[in-house]
């Protein structure tokens, strides 16, 4: 939590600039960062792409960061914070919102009846760990982690801090959940700045999810994993996507971040979906299916890359055949 | 090990149904599933598609799960248990024939002369590890493994319980052997039923497998990887996969389910190959290569996505090239 | 450190060969293997392959395993090592070189002021750790590492030996950096001999690297990841790679052995570079590349594979539409 003033301390904001703020805006209380869609009063949002401009006056934030050219667009009753590069300072701040990998407080975790867990995993402070779970050993479940009951998790499985995981849910060896999602600014001399990854992972109940496997946790708000959801080896889930119920994600297929799929959609083994689509319920992709697009009808089966639909697909490597043969 | 009259208890047939079978029938001991075509008397199997009807006449299986209209096929001698869904009732009952994730009895590893193992390392009960072995911190050896002489298990390399390693294999950290195979069942409304994974994976001689790997244990019997494989880092290798001697399978490549592959065959980075196929002994597959047929030659070069031998698919490249120009 | 005499015994080189060396010669002692470009007098290289016997001229090794053919292009001051196949002898002589697994020594590990290390993480013999670290419960820093100020380990990353990581660097769950780079010889029976990896890798200032992302050491030298580096979840880079100071590897893409990437270039997701290759500094790759030749020119945008400037990857995707249609 901190004031608008330190945030402007922190941005250094010149003091001239400064004073535009008024006493009451500068002590204004900021919790977190967030989207413009789902910021509050007490979070601090930012535009940094000018189609993002037209969201502006739907949202809620308390704060905005913006460039000059953007500060218009800021309604009454929000602060516009203005900076020269606005995801820079979204990367500066998100350092001063992040939670420590550990919580220095030693909070007892909480153990439920009948749960076993070896000597050798470690569970950090605050954790919540239901009935009747099995932790292996070299398992480490992080600070504030909720895990539900009947939870397996193989050796070395990895869950991050502040993540849930629901009822019922099996995680092979070695897979990671909750490690930072994969954000960074850059500037004009191509340096990086990383953006801290404050939100967390939400796995519910009844999932399973197979050996050395990464699920990022989100920028902000929570990586999704619904209900009764497979997901195989080696696949790569960024930060902020939604994966619905059921959904089949077979080996070594990886989504982008921002991604949400449907109910019940199987993505085939090496298969890859863009960042910030949406994919409709029932939607199958074959193996190695490469997907850029949104599709919005369900039910359908696609393949390649670039995608079509499967039927297209198998005309095409006719149509390949003969081109070979003339 | 449990009775015919147990498993119809545990699928919930119906009693009206049960008295037709007769008591010697109730009272055979089955203590496995298994395919047809390798289940034994003491084993149940289960048709769950048309096209393995053909193979029920030869299957030595003591108990077979199928439906109303596949009863007929089952010969004399063999009990049929008639089910709405056999897939499904598949899961049901592999639940019942699972092993615990580690044995409870307490059973001291057995560890050959000259093997080190680190205090940070975990061996479960029951394992049985071979002279001269290295076994780093933090990796697991699960219930009634077996490694053999000379064996070297980088830090975090997990071994699930069952299964076998031979002498001189080299596994790299953070890599996973034996964990389940991705197989369940799925109903009309679209949910999934575990399908536990009862087998194991058995690893000859002189085998190195690189980091973050994955080998999944068989549904039923082993996936096998045989003597002198080579394995890069992040290979996917799906149950019930065998891999013939001295194969190379280079980084981030993937097999599907129950695909066998020859002696010296090289699989390229990121190349894939199906389930349920064959490959040719000394069969060379390039880089990104995506095979979804049996390959019965041996010695032939291949790329692309569909396959295609190599030749041709240089000369695709170049009609693409000029279709472009065009 | 061994003397070229004992080279000879290792490699079996019979008796009458061997007396083909002065005394001088068979006192010379070498320290390692490298490549002749690389190589210098204490050093021993080889030539398995006919377009390298132009480098032999400029090497500063002190001596050469070569054929028989090869023999007449060493040049006076270099002892020739005359075997039948040079590269089968690299593998045998490799392990000569190659050190322990961990040291046997015990070297109290160095650890600087501030640094928290998990009782449950291994620190090595030697090892040397900089201020300001945190270090995770089941992560694994080997013999001789060194990290520099400000480094965060999260739980299961694994250092192999001797390799170094600079300062405020941040390496997520379940990563390996350090494991043996996939070499091996084979000889004409199809049987493969381990090439041991007697390089490391060094990671230059601010790299992040995300989970179960796999960076194998060099055979000879050193795999490099410079300074502010960006690495996603489940990426490859095999031995010997450079990576420029701000590239981008975006999740799941791979680079084959020996490949040097310039600064800014990005790596889209799923994305591939063969082995052996230079990519030019700003060079940006979308989604799924296959890179199989050498960029020179820098600045620009390529995709597809086979690999084509963006542009035309586009126009080809519209021809493809046409040809469906036709």
């Amino acid at each position: 939590m901190m004031k608008i003033s330190k945030i402007a301390k922190i941005l250094k904001i010149e003091l001239n600039s400064l004073t535009i703020f008024s006493e009451d805006e500068k002590a204004l209380e900021i919790n977190a960062m967030n989207t413009l869609k789902d910021a509050k009063k007490d979070e601090i949002s930012f535009v940094s792409n000018s189609k993002y401009i037209k969201d502006i006056k739907n949202t809620d934030a308390g704060a905005i960061l913006v460039d000059e050219n953007t500060k218009k667009y800021v309604p009454d009753g929000c602060i516009a914070i203005v900076v020269q590069n606005p995801y820079w300072e979204v990367a500066t701040l998100s350092k001063h919102f992040s939670s420590p990998i550990e919580d220095d407080n030693i909070i007892t975790p909480r153990v439920g009846e009948g749960t076993k867990i070896s000597k050798k995993a470690e569970i950090a402070s605050g954790a919540v760990i239901g009935e009747n779970c099995t932790i292996l050993a070299g398992a480490y479940v992080g600070s504030n982690v909720t895990l539900g009951d009947n939870v397996t998790l193989y050796p070395n499985v990895v869950i991050y801090r502040d993540c849930v995981i629901g009822n019922n849910c099996r995680i092979h060896a070695n897979t990671t959940i909750g490690s930072d999602g994969f954000g960074f600014a850059t500037n004009k001399l191509g340096e990086h700045k990383k953006i801290y990854q404050n939100g967390n992972v939400v796995i519910e109940d009844d999932v399973e999810i197979g050996s050395s496997t990464t699920v990022d946790r989100a920028v902000f708000g929570s990586t999704l994993i619904k209900k009764g959801v497979r997901i195989d080896n080696l696949v790569q889930i960024a930060h902020n996507c939604k994966v619905g119920e059921y959904s089949v994600l077979v080996a070594q297929m990886g989504m982008a971040g921002s991604t949400t799929i449907g109910r019940n959609v199987v993505m085939g083994a090496q298969s890859g979906v863009a960042g910030h689509l949406e994919i409709a319920p029932f939607t199958t992709f074959a193996a190695r299916s490469g997907v850029t697009k949104t599709i919005k009808e369900s039910g359908k089966i696609f393949a390649g890359f670039p995608l079509m639909e499967h039927r297209a697909w198998l005309k095409l490597q006719s149509k390949i055949a003969k081109l070979l043969k003339a």
